[in-house]
């Protein structure tokens, strides 16, 4: 099998060894899977490091004052967070689980934003006591409950407000969050964002330092972007006699990778100049300074890092219909498919010389018709045993894992250099039953 | 409001009470809340044994041989085990996971059926250890797999082969499991069924008790029940002269619920009715005496016990487009509304006696749009602080619930008769990051 057309879904170092099997990070993918067991998430250092890299430069280069901050969604841990830290990344978190997260590696305050559509009050606080660089407001409520406790605790705030342009990126349904029918952010066209402009400049104890928005994802499209930067700048103007200043503004994130072969989504420089310019040429026109820059990375910096390894079990051949290959994961680790019909590759990792001998469907191992990964991939015969590696599996998959059918949720290695660390063990058992309270007979 | 129309779709203790709040169990809803925080799933046990009986008592009325295996992948703990084992209710286990919380609370191996359509060696190995009553197979390297570990061990494994009948019972695509082009099962229609019929017959660790099929869930219609079972006779009295000796004969389960009030599904009675009489039927018809008749109730069993609980937090109207009132859980404890397009009933727990005021969507407070509850429910104005109660929730909630946005999964708490017990502890963050490994600095 020619491994060029594929190897762009495929984290950098990911290339087909002597012994023709899939090698990355200099580690044999079929000794990680033996002393590691299946499935398996291996992350690769190298690619982790240099999309983070990739990203701050091609916006650095435009706009030297940006900050990338990751979006913790994706997937996160506290081996992850650090890494992110060194490369000098922000961390864009949802709830206090994961800001217990990046407490948990000392990850700095400022570099914190902290986002949700329904933070809790609880969340808040933990929020205002970790010192969290900017709290992205998504409605008018949360502005009053965040002004109130700032207030009680003699504390000043800095925030982004959400707003919600009324602009469709084209991705999927479940995925598309900057349209006016969102459960998120305050709505130009229905005054709310105005009047939470207008409250949060009147607060003493929040500092209104700029304006957020965020359209979806993955967004293959760049003209999205530039057309809201427009209408956010255009709509911030008309408060900048009452004191709006914008020295910053995050359009989000949303950036797209590749999935399959066929995908060539935006590069960075691509994104970079697309919104740097719009935000400049925004900027001139409505009579902003150029302010600081915050972009949201999530998925184009641990989804390509990752590949997802299984173990084939049963193999079942209906003839003139599919032929169906069981394997060891699923639904369980990775909801995408079934969730999103989300499209994934898959190899023979064991075997990456062999030739495809037709369409073969990797089903999971979970009791439901749904639980397929890859719905007819064109791989060599398998046999039971083999290895299956599924690559851009970093992001939304580890993240959103379920104990569904009490199957332990997967290791996870990193690798760089011939080197592997074990940043996730694998549940157990006893694991699963940490929470659960009985009696015993 | 008035909770007739809706009480068939909610637990069997629920009532509105003097306050005019939700009661559970003799529990009020806002009192449970207040105790145990929210989100929370709270089971009523008077359901899950009125359940339980009502199955086994209507298929024992027709045939007295029944055991009623529950589905333990609708959702399972080892408090929940210990009631089915009371009720004398038999366990179907999935995983090893599954079996460990059996063995955790010395649930009866005889009446444990292990099924799965991937079952490792390692979990095959597990279940002869325990002494599982019945491994249902569901392929042919299965058939050898088992053949050779019982071999090993000098057992006789008792085993139901799974047979795919190629029907369609008409419900979700994610959930149909009956049809020729599925992963389950071993297919009349490629001589497969046959092949492990034949291969059974001759092994002598195995022992072939009978056959099992299962066609999807939930199904609403009787007559697939029917078709199915008699194809599955007609079939099996072919092998009768090489000794295929039916002493146990399993039609799955898929028995429907009320997640609507417009919802009537079969009674445990109607199912019943349909089974036993075509069993009956097909066996008077094909020569064989009536077998022992599993019947593998899940969803029906747990889904009607349990009402999820949640609290708004902040509510988002739109006007002329929709009201959001976001509550404090989602798609990370119920994943089945983006998952299966699933619907729910909601009621303000806190104030049942207040009339409708218009559509309102329940939201979840996870970071996607799909992440939506309830579109459009007839509720009262909800204001920040009220609770949502969402019924028919003790199935395929609990247990495919994931760690997503980390936030922690639900607790669970069994009501009976004004107490209230605790069987399932909020998560922490430190039990978010238990198989977490990372350096400290």
């Amino acid at each position: 099998m020619d491994f060029a057309p594929l190897s762009h879904v495929f984290p950098r170092t990911a290339r087909v060894n002597a012994r023709g099997r899939l090698e990355i990070g200099g580690m044999d993918c079929v000794d990680l899977a033996g002393e590691f067991g299946t499935p398996l998430y291996v992350f690769c250092e190298e690619t982790l490091r240099g999309q983070c890299r990739d990203f701050l430069e091609a916006f650095g280069a435009l706009q030297p004052d940006t900050l990338a901050v990751y979006a913790a969604k994706a997937y996160i841990g506290p081996a992850l967070a650090q890494i992110l830290q060194e490369e000098g990344m922000g961390l864009d978190v949802v709830s206090g689980g994961e800001l217990a997260v990046a407490q948990a590696v000392g990850f700095p305050g400022e570099r914190i934003h902290f986002h949700g559509n329904n933070k809790s009050r609880e969340e808040l606080e933990q929020a205002l006591e970790y010192g969290v660089g900017h709290i992205v407001v998504d409605n008018l409520q949360e502005l009053q409950v965040l002004d109130d406790l700032a207030a009680a605790r003699g504390q000043v705030q800095p925030i982004l407000l959400r707003i919600t342009p009324g602009i469709d990126p084209h991705t999927h349904a479940h995925t598309t969050t900057g349209t006016l029918d969102s459960k998120f952010g305050l709505p130009l066209a229905t005054g709310q964002a105005e009047e939470a402009i207008h409250k949060a400049l009147a607060s003493r104890n929040l500092d209104l330092v700029g304006l957020h928005f965020h359209l979806g994802s993955p967004i293959f499209e760049l003209e999205p972007y530039a057309e809201a930067i427009d209408l956010v700048l255009s709509f911030a103007a008309r408060f900048r006699e009452e004191g709006l200043n914008l020295r910053q503004f995050s359009p989000g994130g949303g950036f797209a990778i590749a999935y399959l072969r066929s995908q060539r989504p935006p590069t960075p420089a691509e994104y970079a100049q697309t919104i740097v310019t719009a935000l400049q040429q925004g900027c001139a026109a409505y009579g902003f300074p150029l302010p600081q820059l915050f972009i949201e990375p999530g998925r184009s910096i641990t989804g390509p890092a990752a590949v997802a390894l299984y173990t084939v079990g049963a193999v079942k051949e209906i003839p003139g219909v599919r032929t169906y290959a069981a394997v060891d994961g699923g639904m369980g680790d990775n909801i995408r498919p079934a969730l999103y019909e989300a499209q994934y590759e898959a190899v023979a990792a064991g075997r990456m010389d062999a030739e495809p001998a037709g369409p073969v469907t990797i089903a999971g191992k979970y009791c439901e018709s749904g639980d397929i990964l890859v719905r007819d991939a064109q791989l060599p015969a398998l046999q039971p045993g083999d290895l299956v590696a599924m690559p851009a599996a970093g992001a939304y998959a580890p993240s959103m894992a379920s104990n569904y059918n009490l199957n332990a949720r997967p290791a996870i290695v990193l690798v760089k250099d011939g080197r592997a660390r074990l940043i996730r063990r694998r549940e157990t058992p006893q694991d699963m039953m940490a929470t659960d309270v009985w009696a015993a007979v």
